[in-house]
């Protein structure tokens, strides 16, 4: 939940009519997203969602992410796009910081999917993969391999208050990491952040993804690496792995998988589990004061991680 | 800004399910109110608010706004319009609160409302009034006068830590109201919280008025006493006689004032300012761990309360 801006009624008035989008009906912010502030807009010219960027987005990222989009929804995935303003624009200025409107999308996100919901998830995946596959821009991925033992750093020193022996088994992941992350997989646009809330349904049809400011350049395979992650542990914190399968096999309906890929997939998942842990951690150890963002608990993934130090190979995760 | 409750899937969809209003095709928590969760809710029959009513409210209280809403919807006046299921219920439950579906209005609220803004609301508000004279409930104001001293007593000790006398100013305060607060003006259903944030305007035509939790049976020109302290003062903290003289001239242009209401208003206005600091030093001093509620400062109202201490009749208000 965030809602970090408090938007003026000239400075609204002001940046919306530089759109042909009618009348300003309602706007309301949404309790929904932690990075940034979002507005529901509703106008003569229909429903869209009003994005102000704060700082943990950087500027210089708007670009890919509003190209990307662009890109996607041109080539016919169901995601915001962008609404270009008279001149063309399609990021703005608003209460000082950049701004963007995109397309309202329908649908509810699944608080509990099932193996039906991780298959969709899987062929939607791998269709953004292929849409995505001529986008002419690239962004690292800053949240990769690389980037984990200043992340770790960043937690300070309060690791083993939060979970006892937590920084030795995450010095012992980092150098384990370091050492067997695989490179020369597949790369192109990947999510890095497909999460349940970020993909939307009507009844049981996938209708849309939102929500991409982690997309980046990345291995492919990531992204499953992420979903396995974020869309196949049961409630009480066992793997399912009849989700596991039908999020595979919706993929490779769509894109194969090398035989690299689906090997490397155990290293990948506890690199995306220690990824998520560790920016949690970071979160839970230095909560702003008078913030009104209450922090993810990173012991979730902690559980996760434990999980795939155990696996050795992707039958664990149902491939078969 | 509350959202308290996590909806489940299962429970939202059995809850809409009761309703003709289509399938559901989009529900976000919204980002503003504070007693209670509010969600957007769109489905194929329209734009609604979904509310899940917090421990803040009464459920004993439910009928009487419920039923409010209602009559006043049917009278013309633009407020939200509880929907009925096909049982013919306006009050279900949801994750265990009660719930209720309203009609969404469009509109949007004023940040820096001006005299034509306050002009409008005076209209608003006496239409409100005579809309609401046949309304056959009856609901004591339980933030009234003689609540004032326990609401006092639970803001605990702490009040001189926030404002250095405040306690003495209080009790002062107390003594004073309880001996000249009007009794016998004329009376019916008021709003009770008119705040900026419950009054819709689209461009410069007031489009409805919202959240009706703590309309009450009152002294009408109470509300006018609420809105002089919300709407009236200048964001330096002056009170401005312009935007004063707009509300109550608007008001009289729909419903003519009596001289004992008139004459009444420097203490009315005096006390609703007491009943918005002591909630609010309530608020302050009591935030719950783990609150996602910013609460909001009563020093804004401890200054409108100096200010109407210094009033002598209704014509420092514009009241010509």
């Amino acid at each position: 939940m965030a809602v970090y801006t408090d938007v003026s009624d000239a400075e609204l008035s002001a940046f919306l009519d530089r759109y042909d989008m009618g009348a300003l009906l309602s706007c309301k912010g949404i309790a929904e997203g932690v990075e940034n502030s979002n507005y529901f807009v509703h106008t003569e010219g229909g429903n869209f969602i009003l994005t102000l960027y704060e700082k943990r987005v950087s500027a210089d990222d708007l670009p890919f992410f509003i190209g990307l989009m662009d890109h996607l929804a041109s080539r016919g995935l169901n995601c915001p796009r962008p609404v270009r303003d008279r001149a063309g624009e399609a990021l703005g200025t608003l209460n000082g910081r950049p701004a963007a409107l995109v397309t309202f999308l329908d649908g509810v996100w699944i608080k509990q999917p099932s193996a039906e919901h991780c298959g969709a998830l899987g062929r939607a995946m791998a269709e953004l993969h292929r849409a995505g596959a001529d986008f002419p821009l690239r962004r690292p991925n800053g949240l990769s391999v690389d980037s984990w033992p200043a992340l770790f750093a960043a937690a300070g020193p309060g690791a083993d208050g939060v979970a006892p022996g937590l920084s030795a088994l995450v010095r012992e992941e980092l150098a384990v990491l370091a050492d067997r992350w695989p490179r020369g997989l597949p790369e192109g646009v990947v999510h890095a952040d497909l999460f349940p809330d970020n993909v939307f349904f009507l009844g049981d049809r996938l209708s849309g993804l939102i929500d991409f400011y982690f997309a980046c350049t990345d291995a492919l395979s990531y992204d499953l690496a992420v979903c396995l992650n974020a869309w196949c542990f049961a409630p009480d914190g066992a793997f399912d792995p009849a989700r596991g399968r039908a999020l595979l096999d919706g993929y490779r309906a769509v894109r194969p998988l090398s035989a690299a890929e689906v090997e490397a997939l155990p290293v990948l998942a506890r690199g995306a589990a220690l990824r998520f842990m560790l920016t949690r951690l970071v979160d839970w150890l230095n909560v702003p004061p008078g913030a009104l963002v209450r922090p993810k608990d990173p012991k979730e993934y902690l559980a996760k991680l434990r999980f795939h130090r155990t696996v050795s190979s992707a039958e664990a995760y149902g491939f078969a």
